[in-house]
């Protein structure tokens, strides 16, 4: 669980390592990147107080490998004594001293969401997340309560998902919105993956986040600086087509599409002439080109629209609902994508200028 | 099956494109890199003859990811048309002409092995293969008939594999042993995993290797030149200690032993003391040590010996037998693996030098 976040690629040999010390009876374990820190708990039978650390990858690796039941831990002289029924290991640690200190956040009001709820919120918002670091804002996704309500937005300024999350009590937090790393969230959506988790607390103080999982982990990282876009003016509150669709149709459509799209920036052409068919045009000059028909219920206007294909199939990748509606209106405005089955999902995609 | 051949990397533009054309009722679809060639044959109705070749990949995902049943495919200026019911493409194709003539090895005398059991053989012996190109009678598979038996035999000098296939015929080649590239053998086990195939015909000429999978696929080959090690007078005829293992007990203790190996050259020392344990010892100076101890049935003398666990590793990877025999003779001499179960396979392993 914290091993992964001790990498050998800093530039920094004791972020490499993780801290393995005794904590009222139990065996705690740490890795910080100085950005995020992770800790948790094991149980264990502890004879005398002690600390070190090691690097991560090699004892996370011998500990994975080994098949004994039980391991007995003896630090001395700074390296770490692990004996089993079948294996025994020295490995050389530093002093416990040296690790950077995981700040910890003050545990009082926080929101509190159903793991599975969160992952899932996670997943929908993070593929909106800007890659580049050109606006920090933009970096990462933005955490706001409002009432009894939890909303998670991120955009690239091309695209733009929120979910929102109903919250069982009135959220108590002393902070309006929060806008948390990209790579902290993906430690938490790993996390989420790794363990059956029930419910997650996210504590917030003026710089930090710490999301605690169950009794026996928490994750604490820094918040990025700066104001998110007030993005709630660009979500369109109409639209000229709604178009309903399998999403599973759509995306195999899209696909194909992308085979020929990929040679021109992805760009391809939604088109809605008749109500029961949606074409999907893609022309690469070089490859050749493809139109591909899907089947759909279309109301409103005709239309034909370009979009970039890897940005509709980001959405259709992590949306779970089987039906999807896409609501556009006309060339120049963003057009919409919601799972059929929900409220508490939104997805907005920019279209692109076409010359035609 | 083809297009994989047809790589984009190539200096030759036609080389990322595979060549679709009508062929007795057929279609026929080929894809070579110059030094290996496949040829595959699937049902078609022809309404005119034709031919063009297309980037492979292109034809390969769109054919792929279309879902429709049925394919129509129109060949017209050097474009190919594809429809079906859902789907419709223009692939820029370029003249058949242009595409290289992949050589037909004359279907005279060949060995003919069931295909399971040569893509195990293949998998026994790739293993050992020199990766580098320094000497190229060993970056191949060598191949012999003697009598009613087919061996494969490759060694990188550090360790050798060597595979006896029993034949149904005495073999009725002209060459006594050629060395096919491990290239070639990686596409015939890849083409062998990809179909449920049951019989495999290998035709040999001068300079050419060809095997007909089945009736609808055949891969032709150039050979290595050159001559290959008379690897017999190494195997060794006896041992001073025989150690039979369980093989997955003995790969788990390997593995954890590698960690610490891996920052000393993959260098671990094999020790048996007593006739019921092999210990594995790696000493690795920045890390650390470890020890395991792996339950055995030795006989002969005790024994100390080091090796590159990698190499072990590897033996015991393709090694489908869950008992295997290690025999030994002193710090100096090979070390011998065999699958408890059968005399058809053996893995031999140079030892390292120690200082002690």
């Amino acid at each position: 669980m914290v091993s992964r976040l001790a990498s050998t690629r800093s530039t920094l040999p004791i972020l490499s390592h993780i801290q393995l010390s005794t904590d009222r009876g139990r065996l705690k374990l740490q890795a910080t990147d100085l950005e995020i820190g992770i800790k948790t708990w094991i149980g264990a039978k502890v004879e005398k107080e002690g600390s070190v650390t090691v690097p991560g990858r090699l004892i996370s690796e011998f500990v994975s490998m080994n098949t004994d039941k039980k391991l007995n831990l003896i630090i001395k002289d700074q390296t770490l004594n692990i004996t089993s029924e079948r294996f025994q290991a020295n490995i050389k640690g530093t002093s416990s001293e040296e690790f950077p200190l995981i700040p910890q956040v003050k545990e009082e009001s926080f929101i509190s969401v159903p793991a599975k709820t969160l992952e899932e919120a996670i997943r929908e918002v993070i593929i909106a997340v800007a890659l580049d670091e050109t606006r920090p804002a933009l970096s990462g996704v933005y955490l706001k309560t409002e009432d009894s309500k939890l909303k998670m937005v991120a955009t690239d300024s091309y695209r733009l998902a929120e979910k929102t999350i109903p919250l069982e009590n009135k959220a108590a937090t002393q902070k309006a919105g929060v806008i948390i790393p990209a790579k902290t969230m993906h430690e938490l959506l790993r996390i989420l993956g790794a363990i059956a988790s029930e419910q997650v607390k996210i504590y917030l103080a003026q710089n930090q986040v710490q999301f605690n999982v169950d009794k026996n982990i928490e994750l604490v990282s820094r918040l990025i600086e700066g104001t998110f876009p007030n993005y709630e003016q660009i979500i369109p509150t109409n639209y000229q087509t709604k178009i309903s669709l399998e999403a599973e149709e759509f995306t195999n459509g899209l696909k194909v599409a992308n085979l020929f799209a990929r040679e021109s920036a992805n760009n391809i052409k939604i088109e809605i002439k008749t109500p029961g068919s949606l074409f999907i045009k893609a022309v690469a000059g070089q490859v050749g080109d493809n139109l591909s028909q899907i089947s759909c219920q279309a109301e409103g206007n005709n239309t034909s629209v370009a979009f970039n294909a890897k940005f509709l199939l980001d959405a259709l990748s992590v949306i779970s609902s089987p039906k999807i509606d896409l609501e556009i209106s006309g060339k120049l405005s963003p057009g919409v994508i919601r799972p059929a089955d929900s409220k508490n999902y939104l997805y907005i995609i920019m279209p692109l200028r076409t010359e035609e």
